[in-house]
């Protein structure tokens, strides 16, 4: 390789390509010629020591010269550059890592060797979104063994970063999701620090659901802490409830989600090596776990329910985990708010045990807080529901929450939307069946989770008489274009049940 | 939707993205604020009364006006817009056939409309690359049945223009692939065109190989030609080599190529659905199907070719196509040359009958000809091979083969490289096995097909005598960069063995 002409003077073109690296070239540059990239060539581009991988978007147009080279925004950060630096470039060597990727997409068993070399492969980001697409698909359903998961699990676990709080147990908590509202996290880790307990919850933000218990907690304080950020937090308040992704717990994941995001689908063997990872590089010993099960919950039967406790359970065995798993109703929203604001708001009315909180969202963080004492020893087997009630009653867990807010950053109101609209009941009747997935895309379409104020206000819960006329549910948006959009879909998809 | 501010002026940017369609604007533009747009999203953007898809990147640098938006080259040709046209973007409303990805990705069975929606909108642009992946790799290995890969083959030939010859039976010949330098097609279709037998075969360009016919084609005459262009090259000569994709026979194949090609993947369904719906697009009504068996060979084992021989056979059936499949040698490279070029320069030796002609390359044109002869009852069983010899050598073969060319738009000759390396041998002794994946390699990053006159000449067969120092192979190169680059990884990578 003839390396004079390899260094390209770095010119920002601000192009936001979200996680994917892209470099920019100018086609006709003396690289691109003595190299021989084209379009979509994988490049190898290094700035002091450090390198990334891109894929190359050829220009043909004088908003680069010959001499000049751009980043895609993310990946101007992630190489550390600015204008003017000059970079080196060069063709990427074949990944090994993808000869294994390959074997999988013809669904070989793949060795615990393989999974570090993929996820190590992963988090330097020399996957494309292509690539990753491929690596996702051939891991959904049930093409991955127990051991594999557990390879998958110990890899992610080995890329990234691990905490150590200096206590023999650590708590922690985790619902599977697809139900919209179900926002308990907050609720639980009050209440369990406020008894005692060192439960340093970290979460993700929302994979395919209109809000993740850190796009909901981020309305209320900070979530983006570093790791001696949270364990600041911790030592002082016992718990916390911060964005796991910022602190680089599993940074192959985090890259693994976002294409997951794109494909709108969640694969259960990514999920189960995703969850267990990030509690065990967040030192978690006794972990408890929420599995909504309905028929348009993620985990539809009782059957398939079991199936993913025990591949739980199995997993937690091999890496060493107290793990719980409780199986819970996801015939429906559990709360009213859905999407990030909404949502807060209804975490600050079961914590302030105000007379209009939803008495399901209390329940069901009752139950979850109580097994975690029972697990801790706190209390007697079946005395956890009462003794959790005890401190969400006495305004202990409340004063918890608030500390901990105060802690990570200061403890601020969530936001209101500037846009709302009711959406009104067609027919009268009694509500006997509710779709969670259409309820969730109603939410996502009116701006959730990237517009924080936007989602749904759900006032039609199972059970319920409804009249002609009178809203089934609010939608709140931050743009007049996205909350006409969810109206209209609202109205020609059948979500509600009435007779 | 406030309609009023959906309207931009188009900007040329220059940016080749190859086939994924890209829209670009401005973060801060009346458009993305009021619809909510962020990097990623799927956005319709309408010209004329045309749309396409496409995926968004938000730009935050004075590349672009606040007016302004704009596309990727391929996108602004598929649209037909240029500077200055106003176009309208808008929301895409969900795209229901990726329920039914979802669902394959799940591993459930899809029935014919099924894959009817899904072809419909891959060949309307409408996925994303990494949607696309996620389809592909949903149907690699096993996981289709041959009833799904019949309504996959349907659905393909649905979406795309058909050809009728007039003719009550036309043939035509496949290879699998795999082999590297095996380019019978030309010496098949000059052969059975001198015969008499209407033989009009369009050809792809590689997928993952270092040459497809189509660029091999290229370095001979003019490929992409449009249907009307063909008919005429047909119904003057009998027979012609076009690139299929130019025709567009299967628009959606040639996207999913187009990825399955960045992933350096052949999955059997969809290579079965592809080959199959191209020819009958082109009304194929009986083909010979080439099948190299190596261990090296996309076809590993007899077993492998026994099965793939079988699904050819069921969904050619269903289908209504004469088929015959032929199980060949697949353990070294055929002929010398490897990449566009040097192999047409190998065909041009064996069509002109010329005495350093490659012996294997003439048998197994000549075995496939024969094959041919033989179904169309031109010689009776077993005497096509005979009857093919005497085309050959009796110069009729080269004649139709330069009368083709001139047909298509001219014959002339491939060119040479402007860089050349031998790669010596460092050990004496015998040659018994070759490695024809890494031997691909090696001619890719020497350049090809991408680099016409990039590649390998091969010299190196099976029982070869060779002495230390001897060349193994020559690297041909179109970059001084490319060449070093392939020669690096020659001599790290083990790809002959020698006793």
């Amino acid at each position: 390789m003839s390396d004079e002409y390899s260094f390209l003077k770095v010119k920002s073109l601000g192009i936001d390509t979200y996680r994917e690296n892209i470099i920019f070239m100018r086609q006709d540059c003396e690289v691109c010629r003595s190299e021989g990239f084209s379009s979509l060539t994988r490049i190898v581009v290094s700035f002091e020591g450090k390198s990334i991988v891109a894929t190359l978007n050829v220009v043909n147009s004088d908003i680069l010269h010959h001499s000049e080279v751009s980043l895609s925004v993310e990946a101007m950060k992630r190489l550390g550059v600015h204008d003017g630096d000059i970079v080196h470039v060069s063709h990427l060597k074949p990944i090994q890592s993808l000869k294994k990727v390959r074997a999988k997409m013809h669904g070989h068993l793949l060795d615990e060797f393989s999974y570090q070399e993929i996820i190590k492969d992963i988090a330097a980001g020399h996957y494309s979104n292509v690539e990753l697409a491929a690596f996702i698909t051939s891991c959904v359903s049930k093409r991955l063994t127990t051991s594999e998961i557990t390879s998958l699990t110990k890899a992610m676990v080995m890329t990234g970063e691990k905490l150590d709080w200096g206590s023999e147990r650590i708590f922690d908590k985790h619902c599977v999701g697809g139900i919209p509202g179900n926002r308990t996290t907050p609720i639980v880790v009050s209440i369990v620090a406020a008894s005692g307990l060192m439960i340093p919850k970290t979460s993700s933000r929302a994979i395919t659901s209109p809000a993740g218990t850190a796009d909901t907690m981020e309305t209320l304080t900070k979530v983006d802490l570093s790791l001696q950020q949270i364990r600041k937090v911790v030592e002082k308040e016992g718990g916390c409830m911060a964005w796991g992704g910022a602190v680089q717990l599993s940074p192959a994941d985090d890259i693994l989600i976002s294409v997951e995001r794109s494909l709108d689908i969640d694969s259960e063997s990514q999920m189960i090596a995703s969850i267990l990872s990030k509690k065990i590089s967040a030192g978690t010993t006794d972990i408890i776990i929420d599995i909504p099960v309905g028929p348009s919950a993620k985990v539809r039967s009782v059957k398939d329910a079991i199936s993913l406790q025990h591949s739980f359970a199995s997993v937690g065995q091999a890496v060493n985990l107290g793990i719980q798993v409780v199986l819970t109703d996801g015939k429906q929203p559990v709360g009213f708010g859905i999407g990030p604001s909404l949502e807060a708001i209804d975490v600050l009315h079961v914590l302030q045990n105000e007379k209009g909180a939803s008495a399901d969202l209390v329940n069901h963080a009752l139950l979850l807080s109580g097994k975690l004492l029972e697990m801790a020893g706190k209390c007697g087997s079946g005395e956890g529901i009462v003794e959790a009630k005890q401190i969400l009653q006495s305004g202990k867990a409340f004063k918890k929450f608030v500390a901990i807010c105060e802690a990570q950053g200061g403890f601020f109101q969530p936001k209101a939307a500037p846009f709302t609209k009711d959406f009104p009941s067609e027919r009268a009747g009694k509500i006997v069946g509710i779709d969670n997935r259409t309820v969730a895309r109603i939410a996502k379409l009116a701006g959730a989770p990237k517009a924080p104020t936007a989602g749904i206000f759900f006032g039609a819960h199972l059970g319920k008489n409804i009249q002609i006329g009178e809203p089934l549910l609010t939608i709140h948006a931050e743009s007049q274009g996205e909350l006409n959009y969810a109206y209209d879909y609202a109205r020609s998809n059948h979500f509600i049940e009435i007779v």
